[in-house]
């Protein structure tokens, strides 16, 4: 199929030209392969000029991304914590960063976020439209589709380059997740505030409804729709009904409509997945929605691990990335419990970061194989400063090592060294 | 094939018999299954009555379990700490502890380990052996058969339950592992201690030699023979090589001829894997060694993240234990830097608790599916005493929820809890 998204799309054509020699190298791709993929729709381009940082490429053949989600909560806000998390989240790796502010003015948090982020900035617009009434103890399901086309456009006028919308979440999906008994119902905030909107006004889901407005917003920004999954399983026994799977073929339908405008689309990925469903959810997700990039969040493979769900979710974007996942939103050790700190940002992006490289190497590309065998290299030398230059934290491996950096061996082996027991 | 260890070993079973109630409740499996089980090879049950603790069973159909490692090393050697780390791992739900301290009065100090350890203890034999020479700067290699087997016997009399022997590391093995030109040649220390041995003496593996010798001391005690993986790779880029495959060849041979003494074997398996590898790496272990239970170091799929291995090591714990790897032995945040202390024993345990919880719910195991459904129903009731119940880790989770205990929402999202917006 010929998407030819880069003809219907002036504004990203010419980002992409203008960045070409910049995503070659930062890629190792050849520059029509990038070309080639963008045009298919297989590879996005997030990038919004009135942000203005540098671009980022998710879908394949790019190297998987990595997702922070930052932003304030009802019980903590405080911008000046949401601007250490984007530092940290950005000198461990992460590629961009979604605001899901929810207490506060939020279109100013907003704007100093964008100031101050140095990667692409996503958003879920809902929330802003949602804050008006929750603040009040008014239903969220009041708000008008004008009111939330106006918000999309309006923090897309502010520089967010990709934006999470719920537009799946159809009449017939809520129905279903009703009559599957789920145990755990909608755990998407934005599909939950839509579900209850659905219920209330007894009407369809607006965002989709009124799904051609927002292609003409986006195709104007060049902002990239990430297709949410309002209908994720919340929990691993809900995984894979009929509910999720309705809302995934809906996205698959909104994908076509989207580059039919020459709109760029991700779809955005389950949730509490078992971890023997977890690769061929992501094959039967990349194929139905004509293999756009997928962005996941998680999978969780237990939902036994509040404290450490960015370890079940190592474990879940593992596995995901090497059956196709693109891109990957990061959980950290405050996941289903309270709001993050600066140290569990740090945890939830090297966790992340860990799951890519590690389907990375499984994928055989040359970045991070090369990596990998580096780092070998330079242990089988015993030379902990060119351990340090290839490792994800360098600052973590001093700060274990302090007491004995004069040592050539580890302090766990010592004299027992294997390396050494050879030489 | 009929194995018939029962009726070989009168030890294990009048042991078997004894615990028959216990282990029964203990794994919710019917004590035929576990009798056969056992009789065929397929499962371990790893107990000394010199220690007395309470028994567990390791192989297909009981749970998966977790060992921590302890130990002194000669830069940190501290009995009490190696006390507390006890303490902690079981807490946390180690099943069984090793003891693999290489410093200080190592008879001393394992008996007082075996004192005070609720849980069945291994060892590594060869550690003791060669620290006599280590520590007087002699070569290890300098060690006679003799001495080690006297070394296997006391530790056995001791009360130990299970050693890791690298009886697999043949003359062969270590020649190939040479002309593999392996980027990180042999990283066991007791596999580098035996190649050592082979080479200055250029004899074959005395474990291998006098294999039958040990067999006797086996059988005396139901000690369980952990075959030591003494060729596992220690980079991503040399696993599945010659080397570690003609060592499984022999640990093969093995597993039959322990078999045919009635003594219990299990199999150790890798090291660094690639992601794509794991699966099929413990499937043919599996298979060559005739379904005896297999105990796994990680796998770990990447080499670049020292800090945070053991997330890397849940990914491929999580991976192995899906595909028939029945035993885990953890790797803590300090893997391949230093010892570890009490918290990275916790992280390390809770992390291969992840691994083997998200496997044991693939596998449909009953335990493991309920307890999941169990704390997802507690969510939906945000009913933080139920989720507390069926948490991994209760007291990470009152920490994180301290300063909103009283709310009913978690502190992420507040009121735009997505289970109360549909209430």
């Amino acid at each position: 199929m010929k998407v030819n998204i880069l003809k219907k799309n002036s504004v990203l054509n010419s980002i992409v030209n203008k960045f070409s020699d910049f995503l070659e190298k930062k890629e190792c791709l050849d520059r029509n392969k990038i070309y080639n993929a963008i045009d298919d729709g297989k590879m996005v381009l997030l990038y919004n000029k009135n942000h203005g940082v540098d671009p980022i490429l998710v879908g394949q053949p790019a190297s998987i991304k990595i997702n922070a989600n930052i932003g304030t909560s009802p019980f903590i806000n405080n911008i000046k914590l949401e601007l250490d998390k984007i530092k940290v989240a950005h000198h461990y790796g992460a590629h961009t960063i979604m605001d899901l502010s929810t207490a506060g003015d939020l279109d100013n948090i907003r704007k100093i976020i964008l100031e101050n982020s140095p990667l692409p900035i996503g958003t879920v617009p809902i929330y802003s439209v949602a804050q008006r009434y929750i603040q009040k103890s008014d239903s969220p399901a009041k708000f008008s589709i004008n009111e939330l086309l106006e918000e999309i456009e309006k923090q897309a006028e502010q520089g967010v380059s990709f934006m999470t919308l719920h537009c799946g979440v159809s009449k017939r999906a809520v129905d279903l997740a009703e009559k599957e008994n789920r145990v755990l119902g909608i755990v998407s905030r934005g599909g939950s505030i839509l579900a209850r909107w659905i219920r209330e006004n007894k009407k369809e889901n607006p965002l989709l409804v009124e799904y051609d407005k927002i292609l003409k917003i986006a195709i104007k920004y060049n902002l990239t729709l990430s297709l949410g999954d309002g209908m994720r399983p919340g929990a691993g026994i809900d995984a894979g009904d009929s509910a999720q799977w309705e809302e995934v073929i809906t996205l698959s339908e909104l994908t076509l409509k989207a580059w039919e405008q020459g709109v760029q689309v991700m779809i955005e990925g389950p949730g509490h997945v078992p971890l023997n469903h977890i690769g061929e959810q992501i094959k039967v997700m990349k194929r139905l929605c004509h293999e756009a990039p997928l962005y996941v969040l998680g999978p969780l493979p237990t939902d036994i691990a509040p404290g450490y769900d960015h370890i079940a979710g190592a474990i879940g974007g593992a596995i995901a990335a090497l059956n196709g996942a693109d891109f990957l939103c990061y959980l950290t050790p405050a996941e289903h419990l309270t709001l993050p700190d600066v140290n569990d940002v740090r945890e939830g992006v090297i966790a992340s970061c860990i799951a890519a490289h590690s389907a990375e190497i499984a994928l055989g590309r040359k970045i991070a194989v090369d990596r990998n065998i580096n780092i070998s290299r330079a242990r089988r030398e015993l030379n902990w400063d060119e351990i340090k230059k290839f490792a994800l934290d360098k600052e973590m491996l001093c700060f274990r090592r302090k007491d004995f950096e004069e040592k050539e061996e580890c302090a766990m082996c010592g004299d027992f060294c294997a390396v050494k027991m050879l030489r």
